[in-house]
């Protein structure tokens, strides 16, 4: 369990400097490095960094999708749509993306999410209970990080499914245990050990994998409080990655 | 997944009457009824037939306890003490109980808990964070159903850790994900399946389980209605279990 | 464990006829059958009675084929290509197919086996080896059931790997234990049990798999003796699966 | 699997000087030493540095031994004692030692083993067989590294059950997989990873285990020769492990 060594863990960008410099010092560094395979592509190998790993460990390992199961990702941001890629490493038979913007929503359905549903209208518990046959789904993802969809997790579990919640949140869920306790589900938490990475290194070196659709811009170094604003105004501009090129 | 089988689950006692009468028609019962094995004593049998495997699939194998590992249970009662038999079958180096009862505390020291805790002066977390070197437990297991108890759990749980619910929630509790998100801990809930039975029995034939432990007291067919208060009033009467003998 | 149910089990076909009838009595029906979804295909259908639950419980279950895995088959016969068409719903990052018959190799390569080795040569496990960077692969699957291909199974494990055998054996084996005592490799057997059968059909209604491809060959009720002829001189009819139709 | 280490594994005393030395220099130190907890005694933190973790991982823990279920252990052996000892964690209902020498089998009995097996009269299979109400066992240790133990092994494993390998063997071994392909068997091999050292580490410290019951001489540094020629005649001199004292 990696992320909680009580030694090392997550410290870069946290605890110390992060790693925008042009030399960096990496803290227990001889087991924490991977080399770079040949002939990989480095805009993809900057998508393993993070963002793949969390969507996968936190997300797919953790709500343990299978081959032919039903899953929900609330949140069609840039870790949902991580989540929706390596999800289908498991070849499930549905992944249901569930969001508030339409655009997002687009994205997702290009990534081969084999259904959308827009949760503006306060329908989104409905609408999936009826495309899951009033069953709900095997592994519900939350990748937002609040309340509400927490608890739309809890709504369209099936019995003995998992929401593996992946969402950073600042506040307090509701946990409603007066009808989830006899329903043999589970829940979880993760922060990002990186375990994955040997794995995730190989699907992409099998081209089973292309990481960089996640990537919607491209700045120089110099621009690089451009690239941090496109980022923050992330529904205007429709960021879901950016790439710093040197 | 028995327990959530469509057309069969829970049953007797629930959706029709249940076994106390002198016949009963079992329904599937080609698929859920064991042969008593020779020798065995039909008392020991009758804790088989709910609490042990309770306090065992939705307590100690949902909480995935393990040789050298660190379990709390929180609630002394039938069901605390049926996990508590059922965790010593793997070898946890620690089992702490936590009730309000000191008579029951008792109990559980007898049946072999390595330390209790009184919760009643509200410092039930410090004394058990104290207890485990700051870190928590492996393994904490409800088995009263309050939001205060369910809480309790949250604040125990040590990295990587396991909630194993077994109370019956009457309502919705406060999941603190503000603090737990990043925590790696897994949160279960569970309806017993009864699929341990034939483990329980070879465990029992073997001799390495002794579930009479839990028969406090022991009444006539025609005194079943004081059995009933005796149960119901179990702070005042001290009673676990009560045994109806024909 | 279905498959070695005291009183059920392997019946049909085995300890009584089997099923080619107008109407046929199902022992343990209740326990036993499944509806055909709305919609499927009854060819494809055919497939999962048997062949598909073989190779994908025996093979890519057992051999715990996972994404970025590197999984080798030895053989490439109708059960050795439904392990294939299965492996796949895990993503490994490559599926090397073992076979004597170059056109068996065509077939498998059409279904997207990665590489495909033919080892008439008596070089297969140099190939291999040198295919995995002298590593070795993490599942080799056994599909024919004669020792030399079982055997060739032990050479290409790579240390963690997994032997699965599905071949059925008329002869023992040599298991090389001075040299796999301690690579820490394990080798499983199996009869089908068809508990994979709900996942099979769930991932056929979600057109994720397209088992009709195994299908070489159809001929009337009437015909039936030149259907058995056919599959019998595979090597000469390049039979795979063979259809009846009513 | 620190054991396939490509640049680490088993190097002490194997590709370099071992430990018998005041000062001694490990390498990849800062990922494989363990602190002693305080109160531990020495002389069982020694019996923690090869022979428990080799008898837990590679027969134990590879062989899955769980509550209830039945175990056989062939060879009685420091290395079996150490599996006997370990596998009493899970609560199996039986544990059988099987060994030639009497003296060993007696100090199985006194380490808990349920029922030893004598296997000089060449009829251990239908002893064991009977004892176990001809189902066989869940899980077969093999602790010697002969083919004769190994095809025991094969023999008394029940459809389901696992033979966990522990023996050093020199040469192959005959693997009927003419009756054991359709028996849903597994075998495993494994060199020790010692990844279990922290979980053995927190039963040392509880006291659920006293692994200094497997030290019968101590010998202080100067005999050190005589302390070899013991263990060397262990059949003569009874000895399982030899201490020296400083």
């Amino acid at each position: 369990m990696y992320s909680h060594c009580t030694a090392g863990g997550w410290i870069l960008g946290n605890t110390i400097d992060g790693t925008q410099a042009e030399f960096v010092r990496i803290p227990f560094a001889d087991t924490s490095l991977y080399p770079v395979p040949e002939g990989v592509d480095l805009e993809a190998m900057a998508m393993l960094s993070d963002i793949l790993p969390t969507g996968f460990e936190c997300g797919v390992l953790k709500g343990k999708v299978e081959p032919g199961s039903k899953v929900a990702i609330v949140g069609a941001g840039p870790i949902g749509l991580a989540a929706l890629l390596t999800a289908k490493f498991y070849s499930p038979a549905e992944i249901i993306m569930i969001d508030l913007d339409d655009h997002r929503l687009e994205v997702a359905k290009r990534l081969a999410a084999t259904a959308t549903v827009n949760s503006t209208d306060g329908k989104a518990v409905e609408t999936i209970m009826r495309m899951t046959g009033q069953t709900g789904v095997d592994t519900a993802i939350e990748a937002v990080g609040v309340p509400a969809t927490f608890e739309l997790c809890e709504n369209i579990v099936a019995p003995g499914g998992t929401i593996a919640n992946i969402g950073v949140h600042g506040t307090k869920v509701s946990l409603h245990l007066e009808y989830l306790w006899d329903r043999n589900i589970t829940i979880t938490t993760r922060l990002v050990d990186t375990v994955s990475t040997p794995m995730l290194l190989s699907i992409l070196v099998s081209r089973k994998l292309d990481p960089k659709v996640l990537i919607t811009h491209r700045f120089k170094l110099d621009s690089i409080l451009d690239a941090y604003e496109t980022f923050a105004r992330a529904a205007g501009t429709r960021a879901l990655k950016v790439i710093i090129e040197s």
